[in-house]
């Protein structure tokens, strides 16, 4: 089952265009990712404390529709494979029932000088709440 | 022969691991686009008067080393495919000779109601001149 | 009685010194405005149909403690004088009890082409019950 | 003399009234201030070396006249006080002759941990370039 984050769009996230910018979906990428680790006990006060930083090595990102003004939108997030040092994501925002944009997500953990390392300690059974080895896309 | 446009990290792109945020790394490169169309007599005070809009449908980004603080880096950008209504991008964010990011980008031509058309008579020719089939990714 | 909208802070709007930017405690203003707007059926979608821009003309802000990873914090946010063209408002941040911020902004109502105009017919009476003389400051 | 710092407005910065929106005016405020700093050879990076943050206490703003799509602003940043643990700048955004917003904004050296601290030695001298008793408002 997914993770899921209800984001309203700001209007200064809104281009002349009235669309919310194509970065904007990436950051609100970003803060679901980070709203599900902080509600499997792993946010990023408690990632720092730890040692450990996860950062963002790929994306692939498809954008489907504009969301505007005044939308909420829902954001899914789904870990799909954790490896020695890498973690899968897949993601999409959702305004109501329609598909706004997908994405696939690769990150490393590493120390903070940038080495990678591991996951920390229990940090894959804690999201295999919200693992699955498909999220329709 | 790639555009390229320089950049200043800012501040406040910095997030707390001192590094640019991967989502600042997609908006530099919409800055570079941009900048590119400027160049060739499309810039979007141009493209709004003529009533077309490019709207990215996906980025495919690879993130390889981080940008921090007093980095100028450097923009790369390359047209390699216009087909009717869509263009294809290719783009390197470099700090020196180090590549820091990739991204291959889709967009299409819309007019400002959405309905994708094709690019602007003459846009083909103009961005030719940072057109290329291969750019080193 | 002010507004009250609740904002989580985001990674990204976090700087290197783990802070929330000055910047982006401006932009939570002006996010809890437009929400207050919405709440009293004033949205920026309706404000766009009925012809009318909000354009901020100054701000005054003071900065007393930072936000960081984690927090949600608190917007408030009152009408404080509403006159021919322009309005005043009196907002702060808080986090629980303590004041991260406080902010008085000068706004005008415009035409989209940036003509001064009073504030749509009944706008006065459905902002009024976040109306008030006085906000502690 | 005041120090004078070029910002191309860039697309996403602008919102859908096609202004630049207050926010961003604010951050190209801090951009051109964190110039200022480095071209006298107190940037961050030598700043955070020395165990120094500078922290905006406050800022008053005023919004004059609205950047667009295309725009190459002029920030002008004068440093019209400094003391014991204070500094105040005066700063001008410009199109031109004509002024788009003014700030003076407050801001306090801290050591890392937030403790108010004096300027770091050589500090008074090295602004004093682009010190002044007056930039006119």
């Amino acid at each position: 089952m997914p993770h899921t984050y209800d984001i309203k769009v700001r209007f200064y996230e809104l281009d002349p265009y009235n669309h919310l910018n194509h970065s904007a979906y990436v950051q609100y990428f970003e803060v679901a990712r980070i709203e599900l680790l902080e509600d499997v006990g792993y946010g990023m006060p408690r990632m720092a404390e730890l040692g450990f930083h996860i950062v963002v090595t790929g994306i692939q990102t498809r954008f489907l529709a504009s969301a505007k003004a005044g939308d909420t939108v829902t954001v899914e997030t789904t870990v799909v494979k954790i490896k020695r040092v890498t973690a899968q994501w897949r993601q999409r925002i959702l305004r109501g029932d329609e598909v706004l944009a997908t994405q696939i997500v690769d990150a490393a953990f590493t120390r903070p000088g940038g080495r990678p390392t591991r996951a920390p300690g229990g940090f894959v059974e804690a999201v295999s709440k919200y693992s699955a080895d498909v999220l329709e896309a």
